[in-house]
């Protein structure tokens, strides 16, 4: 079994071919051409931690990915970082173990932003005002990166709820060439940008429905476990196209779920990504729309971006 | 991470530790002290393979094992073993990956072997007369060496398909002390043997039950996935005590399920071997009795063996 650091991995990836991968993984998802069983939670209460293990096999594919990443979000007191994780990449003809990616959760953070690439490519506004962005961490600075191969804007308003964080995301996204407005007001990135990400792991509602203009993208990834929340039930009714990685996961813990829970909206109004990246759904219609893109990541991804690093790193 | 070969894992490994340690497993798991997510199971059906990944934590803990094992029953004829696997050993206090067994699925022959001896070691009756073993592969040994432990007999009866298979392990037998007879007619374990462990892939049952004698006990391993049966389901309803390592998993694939199904038994009647080893259900009351541990693997024993096999490794 080879076993790459994550600097091997950061030095080599390729995000451009690993869109084209995703996009692939998206569609045979959709299609149901991928094993996906379902994943394993653990909750650490004592510790603050959880662990996801998410496993995916793209049927004829000659290999299979297990991701594992956790979250452990007293780690930054004692100078850890909050996310870990790893990947394992078996033969799927043979069931030998090919290769360990210890990325430390890079790879699930960056296909997590290749996927909102995806949907702001497919689904914003064809004139950018601002890119909004609530959060003000890795995954916040990793879907800005990722936003700017689909649009030229180079505003962002972004929000946090520390001081400290938002001046170091605005130092952050200077260097990557933006003008950056900070504020501890999430009405404000709403009344400001239309082109939204949020990539909290907010509790409750980050932002209401009445802030929101019309014409606005708004990609969620936050809620990526039950009883996470950043958007107003009353947001995700409004949407006039509602796009989910899988209608199964969002339906038990996306945003999608807190509206459907409370009967805002029907299972039948959820169109899979693959589904708009295969053709067979339509996005947006026109620049008055609001579309919303709820991922909460699924375990195909795993398996494409493992692949994908692995191709750049020569196996 | 620390990474530890197969070879450096087999060498320091404790078996009458790791008995103690997975007794503690039994025990804590029945008491619903274990966080065991859904099993991930994939089928290979091109390449005649199938992968689990079995994880668990043990409330309080400082680690937890998430665990994988695969069979390619093509293998042997690519010059590769059917079985491989490995284990990683994360903290539950900070979410970083801390070992890395790669023990090519050793630790998961161990522990089933193990759990076997414990099962034989509480219901096996006062005098074994004959040792029956229906298999001839890895597991067909491994239980055969752990028997020694909790039985003095030395008499062994084999039944295989292959003269092979039966040449290869009746010299294994041998080696370890035991005068051994072979057979292809699985009636004549039955007949011979009062202690009897099962352990091949079976789909249909090789056991029945006009031919077990009473005062028999029958170790089940066999059947770990849907479609497995190596008992006949009268035979199981027969059994004055059914042993379960889990309620849950044998309901849904064990022995225990194909005579659920049919309405031979009912689900009151299953014991788990945590509650037993507890103290919390009786076992064998007398000689006559025919005794059934139906043990179709359990995550919590792969926590507890792989903090055994990393306790022996000096970490």
């Amino acid at each position: 079994m080879k076993v790459f650091s994550k600097a091997q991995i950061v030095a080599s990836f390729n995000p451009a071919l690993a869109v084209s991968r995703l996009e692939e993984g998206f569609i045979a998802y959709s299609e149901g051409a991928v094993q996906v069983p379902p994943v394993q939670a653990f909750a650490f209460t004592g510790a603050n931690g959880d662990c996801c293990v998410k496993s995916a096999y793209i049927e004829g594919s000659p290999t299979f990915t297990v991701k594992l990443s956790t979250g452990f979000y007293d780690n930054p007191a004692k100078g850890l970082p909050s996310n870990d994780g790893l990947m394992l990449v078996l033969s799927a003809l043979t069931g030998q173990p090919l290769a360990l990616l210890q990325d430390q959760g890079w790879l699930t953070g960056m296909r997590t932003a290749l996927a909102g690439r995806i949907a702001a490519r497919l689904l914003a506004p064809d004139q950018v005002k601002a890119i909004g962005i609530l959060g003000t961490g890795m995954q916040a600075q990793m879907q800005l990166e990722q936003l700017r191969a689909v649009t030229d804007c180079r505003q962002v308003v972004v929000w946090g709820r520390h001081e400290s964080g938002l001046a170091a995301y605005a130092t952050f996204a200077r260097e990557l060439g933006f003008e950056v407005r900070s504020t501890q007001d999430s009405a404000e990135v709403a009344g400001a940008a239309n082109l939204i990400v949020c990539t909290t792991p907010s509790r409750q509602p980050l932002l209401h429905s009445e802030w929101v203009q019309p014409g606005t993208h708004i990609t969620a990834v936050g809620a990526d476990a039950p009883g996470k929340q950043e958007l107003d039930p009353a947001l995700v009714a409004r949407a006039d196209r509602i796009i989910v990685d899988s209608v199964a996961q969002c339906s038990q813990y996306g945003e999608v779920a807190h509206a459907l829970d409370s009967g805002r909206i029907k299972a039948n109004q959820l169109i899979e990504l693959g589904a708009l990246l295969a053709g067979r759904a339509k996005g947006r219609e026109h620049d008055g729309q609001i579309t919303l893109a709820d991922l909460t990541g699924v375990a195909v991804q795993d398996t494409q971006v493992a692949s994908c690093a692995l191709a750049a790193l020569g196996t």
